[in-house]
């Protein structure tokens, strides 16, 4: 029996998350089927990519220059915003894989019109993951995550109720400084922190990585996605990043979802469920080669922004998106010398100190609370570094 | 919403599946209520549990005594023989907690008529399993394994397609001489063989522990569970015994179901399916105290049981039932020490080797390739121990 291909609109498409979609996509040319490209500013790439997949539609926050213009006139592409593609008739899945605050509005689109979304965006979870969730179950659509730990969680649950979820246990390789005392941490450099050990992600994912604020936020995302309160949501340090996290359901009973790490997995996953595909697109898991795995207890006290993005997950309202916008902050100034690693959650701290939290935010309220919060953590004085 | 109690007729109800079935449905009187109990031969312990549980039908394998009959009388309970319980009415699920082949014609039974069988019973399934299978497929009943390793493979299924399951990876403690050199296996005594480092069994499963041949009933039960060819069972050494089996699907995902060991957490998945009960009959898993979880391929030099099983699985036909007839005949020679440990596979090899298979036997068929292997058995000879 021939299958229809299934037809995938790629925000995002010139990212690491886009990148990867588009691999996957090339590996199995009849299930799959670009029908739109939607990119930043890179748009030599996308123009690359429409030549090369000939989508329906494109888009680039940025002018069209000659070569996109002739590429999109060869594919017969026709230009559609983000939020135009996410509620287009001949689109079946809509993979999210933009940053930042970009990817919320095609997102509810998506969701309201009934949709499948496939979420790579960190940023719409954290900020508005109650809008989004408010969206999925107004309009109908459904949230499959990307992210290798909550595809973990998500592919835990096919098959399981959410509600005999008793523990979700989100694992954590620990960072890059997950050895080191407080006096070494305090004297972490901007080129230290942007060496992750195992994925190769931007600078501001990287350095959220090594102080486990990346761990923290995908706790506030965990809530969104499974319906579950952060009294639900643990972190494990497990540091070969294979168990990519698990579910201990009401009976006691834990499943977990295992692979080598590699983006191209989960992001297959959520484009072909409720299939899986016959061909893997990463290597395969080999256990015994492997050896061992080993798990630990993440320690809070050298690692407190993990604690502080779940407390402003507790805490709901406006919180989660004054956290990542003062993380946001606090990071740059990092990146910029001006203030040292350990100074981030400083930073966070002071930040949520001074933020007014509204409860059931509209996403003006969000924006507004994201604005306050950047503010006050580019204004917060720490020690200058020695 | 009350919801009606899950009926459940336990067979081998004395034994320790038996028992371990009963401490679960005490826990949740609610939610189960035993409406048979089957025993062999221990009539005062079959006696305390009618007296306990009330159940609508009972039976043993053995004459009725007066405190037998007091407590049927008392209990208003029926003597009625497993076949007969097996297809009663008022059975909701049939769990199978007999040893031996006692335990073959009720399953076909209660199959045949539709019924869900929990079981766990391995020579059942190791000697007819094909049997067992044409039955489910044609009656319309279902198999719920309650060996922690199928259960955990059972519940990595749940919401998966069958046809998408890439390799079945059954978990191994490696048994209690994993460790030890071909020299000491050759030495070792039935005392040692006894000891076993995790689960308290009897003395035949506790030898097949100790030489893998245990493993290598799982890789036949696993197949014909699955409805996989022995080509997709792998068998990988993990001594903690935490991770309890994992499944890899098409796409190379892996999935694993973890958990403290303890029988009763997969006697309850099997009886309270497609739920999962709100109370965890056994400890919860702590990873982070566990810290470690190790995996390694099995040595099929030293254990030669293991790769002796998985070959009667491949072959097919009688094999599987000749096979695990000459390991019980191997086993009792070893046990009165008769020949020594590593003599145990060379027996069962001379037996296999004599073994004229027949293909799609009846259960006829697969009593007299029993027979015959246990006389092959029996008498080969083998170097008597210094």
């Amino acid at each position: 029996m021939e299958q229809a291909p299934i037809r995938v609109a790629v925000l995002g498409s010139t990212g690491s998350i886009g990148r990867q979609a588009l691999d996957v996509i090339s590996q199995l040319p009849g299930r799959f089927q670009v029908v739109a490209l939607a990119a930043g500013r890179n748009t030599a790439e996308l123009a690359r990519q429409v030549a090369a997949f000939k989508p329906a539609y494109a888009w680039a926050d940025a002018p069209r220059d000659s070569a996109l213009d002739s590429a999109l006139e060869a594919a017969g592409a026709r230009w559609l915003d983000m939020d135009a593609i996410a509620v287009a008739a001949d689109v079946d899945i809509l993979l999210v894989g933009t940053a930042g605050a970009a990817g919320l509005t095609p997102t509810l689109a998506a969701l309201n019109a009934g949709r499948p979304v496939a979420i790579a965006n960190k940023e719409v979870l954290v900020m508005a993951g109650h809008l989004v969730r408010r969206a999925m179950l107004s309009g109908g659509g459904s949230l499959r995550p990307v992210d290798s730990e909550h595809s973990a969680i998500w592919q835990c649950l096919w098959g399981e109720e959410d509600h005999e979820i008793r523990r979700i246990l989100l694992t954590a390789s620990g960072g890059a400084f997950r050895d080191f005392d407080q006096r070494a941490l305090d004297a972490v450099t901007p080129a230290q922190a942007l060496d992750h050990p195992t994925w190769k992600m931007g600078a501001k994912i990287t350095v959220d990585s090594a102080s486990l604020m990346n761990k923290g936020m995908e706790t506030i995302e965990a809530m969104w996605l499974f319906g579950v309160p952060m009294e639900k949501v643990e972190v494990v340090l497990h540091r070969e990043s294979i168990v990519h996290s698990l579910v201990e359901f009401s009976d006691g009973s834990v499943k977990a979802q295992l692979g080598v790490p590699d983006m191209r997995l989960p992001i297959q996953c959520a484009l072909a469920y409720p299939e899986r595909m016959p061909v893997p697109p990463a290597p395969p898991l080999d256990l015994a080669t492997v050896g061992a795995l080993h798990f630990g207890a993440p320690d809070l006290s050298r690692f407190p922004c993990l604690a502080l993005a779940m407390e402003a997950g507790r805490r709901g309202g406006t919180y989660p998106a004054a956290m990542a916008a003062a993380d946001e902050v606090a990071v740059a100034r990092f990146l910029a010398g001006e203030v040292r690693f350990t100074d981030i959650p400083r930073i966070i701290e002071s930040a949520m100190e001074r933020h007014t939290s509204t409860a059931e935010p509209d996403l003006e309220t969000v924006l507004a609370a994201d604005a306050s919060a950047r503010e006050a953590a580019a204004t917060v004085s720490v020690r200058v570094p020695a």
